[in-house]
């Protein structure tokens, strides 16, 4: 019953179109994130194209999924590359943008979406507008997507989290599972559960690393935003925590019969938050980039929650608020190993879970965000 | 009524999916041609390669729509490239592929095919297989889809007989439809009518050009393979007929009350077949490309009809085969028209008309291939 060969490309993606239960109107938490990387972004960016003066410009979003924030990135660098250009009294460059998505997203909606973010862009910017090209690539940023040397500069946001699959070893030999009432690493996972993650995820993120090298042009770089932990434990921080709530609601319809239990032994996230030593002992091991930038923000789980202080305001509408948004994303991988039927009410007790949870402690997401610069 | 105003950018597409009535499964007219024009492209392709003997390669395919042939112009460079820089004992380049189309066309589709694709091929071609990339573009070839001298070579097949709009002037300054009960020229089209489709024609096919020199590097090409004409006036031939019997089946329902005849006689296709002749004089007119090749070929309205006599074998099927091919390209328009309910009936109308008329000849379309070389 167990699921381990299914393939994370052609399962995962962000619930498409632009319903209630979207990703499109479910993605505050990537918006707001977006923004406070604003000034490491526009410094990336900036410094690039100094460098390069590039005649024309590449820059590709790894991970652009469908909705209000996938053009944010175009914005950005049109923005910083107008005004940079006109100070510099370069001739305008035209910009190539690829935007990339696993296959299984809805590139339709993007596409379709392009005029009407066109003619904003051109309103906003006016004569600052540089030329602009947008394409779309799907494929997973875990292998090539380009040609060698073909790009100046990469971003991606809230992706790298996911692995390219659910870590092998979460069974023992004769096919037990080992993280059994576990869907991620909890303090419960046996030490084997941790290795198994730990390993996928230093593999993955080395492979991207090595395919990013091959594809930046020599002075090109990237800006990688995703979440990961604080603490130096796996088991330990809001990961865990946000994941074992979404457990604890599986195996409750479990215990009652609504969903097998031998489905939920045997479901894993292809999911990891690293540890910035994690990180930087890969881009270490690799020597490929240097680091330029490496920071750790914070964000509320509830998007809607802006505020700077430590009770949930409403616990009600942040359990609810945090489940909308983790079934945006969640959705297809729950879909593909417990069927459609089970969705709402699994939400509904997660969000009951989130709601109960805020009364005793309020929530955070630990951000890393790294600048990384390709080495000659 | 009239809706002169339509955006054939937001409204044209193939009809999507993989269904009875889909592109996809209605798309073999298209295959056909391509096989009998593959000895000009491969002799492009192998010519812009040995010329430039790039170490990366852009190849980029307008109208590349979302079905079986989408990947066959992807296929058959990779086929001559592979070859050919064995032979040459070069190292591999690597090629990056643009398949263009408009944004309604359904490229969620072609982006999930992309991997069984690969797969196929890679079996097919073994070791003489080079490493390839494929992204998305959407937008009109009308306008501008890349940065300046980013292409080396163009193909499109099929699409250019498409116009950007309906063209403007058929309508009298008081707002009557000059082209009433038609909806392309025929034979009772007045003369303002065939001179603003040759218009509209010229200005696009003009627009593609200074588009595609802009985009193309210097020792680039393009082989472009679309419908046109034998004769010389625009109403004779067979387009005027193909369209004559749909006029002829939308007449009927409107005659019939089934639809209203003030939306016929408002309705024009934004198609022109041009003659061979139409297309040089642009060429030249622009002086941006040196024309290489320039064949004329024809095929039977009938996909499914390889024969090369003049009598169709069996009328009935002829029909419907052709009301179901051209159903599958012509849908959207239709619908876009006179809404969704009318659409069986009409195609089984015009399956009848084009199986009478069937009876008496055998149709044939033209198709005009063309191999340009941008001047340097």
């Amino acid at each position: 019953m167990t699921d381990m060969g299914m393939k994370v490309e052609q399962v995962l993606h962000m619930v498409g179109g632009a319903g209630e239960t979207s990703y499109a109107t479910n993605s505050r938490l990537q918006e707001k994130t977006m923004y406070r990387t604003k000034p490491i972004l526009d410094n990336a960016i900036e410094e690039m194209y100094r460098t390069l003066l590039p005649e024309r410009l590449v820059v590709a979003d790894l991970g652009c999924s469908s909705g209000p924030n996938t053009f944010l990135v175009v914005s950005e660098v049109l923005g910083v590359v107008g005004e940079l250009r006109r100070r510099l009294e370069q001739k305008p460059p035209e910009i190539q943008f690829f935007l990339n998505d696993l296959p299984g997203n809805d590139f339709n909606n993007v596409f379709r979406s392009l005029e009407r973010y066109g003619k904003k862009i051109e309103e906003e910017k006016g004569e600052l507008l540089v030329p602009y090209y947008v394409v779309g690539v799907p494929g997973s940023f875990y292998g090539r997507l380009f040609p060698c040397r073909s790009v100046h500069f990469f971003h991606s946001s809230y992706c790298l989290m996911w692995l390219s699959q659910v870590p092998q070893g979460l069974e023992s030999d004769r096919g037990v599972p080992l993280n059994k009432g576990n869907i991620y690493i909890t303090e419960t996972s046996p030490p084997q559960v941790v290795e198994a993650y730990q390993e996928q995820h230093r593999r993955d993120f080395s492979s991207f690393l090595k395919s990013r090298y091959a594809e930046l042009s020599v002075g090109g770089g990237m800006v990688l935003t995703f979440l990961g932990r604080k603490k130096q434990h796996p088991a330990l921080g809001d990961l865990s925590l946000l994941w074992g709530l979404l457990a604890e609601a599986l195996n409750s319809m479990a215990s009652e019969g609504v969903i097998a239990e031998v489905k939920v032994d045997g479901f894993n996230l292809p999911f990891y938050g690293p540890s910035m030593q994690e990180v930087k002992s890969v881009i270490h091991d690799e020597g490929l980039f240097d680091l330029d930038q490496a920071q750790t923000l914070e964000a509320n789980w509830d998007p809607f929650d802006d505020s700077e202080d430590d009770l949930a305001f409403d616990n009600v509408a942040n359990g609810k608020n945090v489940a909308r948004y983790i079934r945006a994303v969640i959705e297809p991988l729950i879909a593909h190993q417990f069927g459609d039927a089970m969705l709402d009410e699994l939400f509904l007790r997660y969000a009951d879970n989130v709601s109960k949870h805020s009364l005793k402690a309020k929530t955070k997401f630990t951000i890393l965000v790294i600048g990384l610069k390709r080495k000659a």
